[in-house]
């Protein structure tokens, strides 16, 4: 197989999908893709052999992790699984030392630090001072890597992405505020390939004004569509992808209690069959995982034939193994 | 060195000895010799290039997680160490959202959960779901690799294992209660291969009936035999081997203070010069480690020139990277 | 490029660099700058194809584990992190098994174990079980893999080493009392190398008086000097290069609160820029990392165009790989 690797990208970091033109992200799904048969096919893909990726989680992560270290291992490289508490990081230790020291040893840093008002500037931080590549494994604000599995995923299925209905919609999941990035980085980038988009949420769940002028703008340019409704139903109605997700109303209060409140004032927010069923007949479901079943989703849906949520969990390892394959 | 592997066990769970065959496992012992002698001459042995293995720890580890690590290293590919309290298992991640997405990223699954009535339940779930491999490093009922590695260790030093005396005894060791696991694995396996295995344990130390039943069922059908006692003495007369170890009243009752109670009623059942002298004159001493020296065993005979329980310890490695390399 | 590593210190520990001859020395150096070519021109360098080296950490680390780590990918083998905590080290688990059993698997065991009047006899304790290396990530009396990185960074600045002015100066740092190992370690290997060494501390915070001797000795036996003040001037007056950093009064007190109060009372301990101004036009200022930005340093030094802070730390790197090449 062909993995000729394009060098314009080396160096780049990856932070949200905003910054890349669309040329670069099709040569980045291209690679995935012959990466994904490659796998399939048991053929070595040596990109970067001895390399390392420092990956710091500032908060948890089973698919982020696994999925990027056996990339790297894949690769033929190695990626260092790191947590604040253990670093010195807790010891004082500025973003400009780390991202200095780091880049005299590695070859990329990943960071996933979502705290609301803090992960994006310090993954910005951590970019400016790195001589080596920074990539997000999700900030406050963007989850750029998951939705390139989204998108992926989407492709497979439809070929053509032109004029493809997606619903995103909020849904109600108990116990904790969830991050923004998931739909942010979903409608800023999906009206870019051609779908319109329908962003569905109560009133208390708005995105960051920013992110919903610049996805209004992105649609704007590539002559899709982006809407936003207060209706849940508005999501599923005749659309081809639905991907309900419970974030935070992060946008009006930060208040932790206050925010549960709210979450648990919508308990009909919920994916079921019958929501399922005012979509298209190919309508598929998707979710990053993990997700709340029973709140967010029922089993029946989350279970059944129109859910994708594995094949969207695999292929956030492809389009990870293209990116770091690209800029490292 | 030939380093074919039999084709036939490729993604086949090992969850207990039990499931596998004699001729099964003797591939796995002639392929770990192999591996042990290729290592003693540094020759490479890459059989499982860029593959990654997940080892998920619910409990501690220190001969587990390195002799898998490490020799997942030395078979070319890489071992990623997980704790659930740093997995999103903590919050909330099901047995099968698990088992689905590392199947998708990776090669073998390998579990240690230990507690009682939960482990081999969680490794049972998690395989259900899996379409990789998954491995047993330990759970409230099984310890398979921990016998295999016994196993290799006695047949190094006696070649034909058929009618050798093997003792396994109780003992002593206070503060916490540990799983059955081990001295259940050693019966139900030891007999398969001609040992004549006496059980010695204090009344409440009984272990699960029906892995009682099952290792006299595998004695008959071997033509070996199996015996229970309650006197720490029997499994050291006129033995070849002794693997004196200590476990919890977990059959009798499951409260830990109780446990620790009954643990303390039979200080003497500890291994000393004087039980070893009762065996043959070539009796060899085993424990899988660590030992609560001095209340387990006198350091006397830990560390004397009948014990062998750092060639038992290496020996773990061997027949891991021989498991991995036929399953996965 | 030629990497023929010269055999005579395969299997050799590394804990204090008073144990290696100047010539041992000068190998790893030799060997250092090769590596350190032949990463920046992007060369192949495995000399440790496979093979595993295990990284007990007592204590939180950032340079040591990922300079360990990374050399270890890029040699083509790997780095297991490992803390106490989750190892049965805490189950009691003693020196004797682990040295053991590691020996068995892998091919190193590198150990950081600060705690004073514990660490060094830790290592020394492992290492006497081991049948590999065992390698110093620093301890309560050295930290040896710090000081060949400090002399690699001046030999590269300075060419010809004899006869430099180097200051070592203790500054003051709050909150938590620094190990003595580095500056143990710098005073008794630079003047073996020529370099006339200055040390500056207030009364209260003396080394181990058996270092002290010793770096007295190895002084006069090179024919360079070593001096003793209690003026922070001192140290910088016409130096070619100062490492000033702070430590605990450890051999006055260990109590730690009472060390705290007498850090504090010397708040004037500083390196700033009027400090550096007493020095040679070239001097240039070095610290190990994390520095305590505003107590240890000001910003105007340590981010200014004298500071070689990140040269530093990145042959860290350099000096690893070379030591693990050589002994493993």
């Amino acid at each position: 197989m062909d993995l000729t690797i394009p060098t314009g990208l080396k160096g780049r970091d990856f932070i949200t999908t905003q910054e890349w033109s669309l040329e670069e992200l099709e040569s980045l799904f291209h690679l995935a893709e012959r990466l994904k048969r490659a796998r399939a096919a048991g053929e070595p893909t040596p990109l970067l052999a001895a390399k390392t990726l420092y990956m710091i989680f500032f908060d948890a992560s089973t698919r982020t992790r696994n999925s990027f270290e056996t990339g790297m291992t894949q690769l033929g490289g190695h990626g260092i699984y790191l947590s604040p508490d253990r670093m010195q990081i807790s010891h004082g230790e500025n973003a400009r030392d780390t991202a200095n020291v780091l880049s005299r040893y590695g070859d990329g840093i990943a960071i996933r630090q979502c705290t609301y008002g803090e992960g994006n500037a310090y993954l910005r931080e951590v970019a400016e001072h790195s001589e080596i590549p920074v990539l997000s494994m999700q900030c406050d604000v963007y989850h750029p890597c998951q939705i390139l599995a989204d998108y992926m995923t989407i492709r497979e299925r439809f070929g053509d992405t032109r004029g493809l209905k997606l619903g995103v919609a909020w849904t109600s999941a108990p116990n904790y505020v969830r991050p923004l990035s998931v739909p942010q980085s979903l409608i800023l980038m999906m009206p870019r390939f051609g779908l319109d988009v329908t962003l569905a949420y109560p009133p208390e769940f708005r995105l960051m004004p920013q992110i919903e002028e610049q996805a209004k703008a992105n649609a704007d340019a590539a002559g899709s569509r982006f809407e936003i409704t207060h209706c849940f139903e508005d999501a599923f109605e005749d659309a081809d992808v639905v991907i309900p997700k419970s974030w935070g109303p992060l946008v009006h209060t930060q208040d932790v209690q206050e925010g549960i409140g709210l979450i648990d004032r919508y308990p009909k927010w919920r994916c079921d069959a019958e929501r399922m069923a005012l979509g298209k007949d190919h309508l598929i479901y998707m979710h990053p995982l993990p997700a709340d079943r029973g709140r967010e989703v029922t089993d029946e849906v989350i279970d059944g034939p129109r859910s994708v949520v594995y094949d969207e969990a695999e292929n956030r390892l492809h389009v990870q193994k293209a990116l770091m394959a690209l800029v490292m």
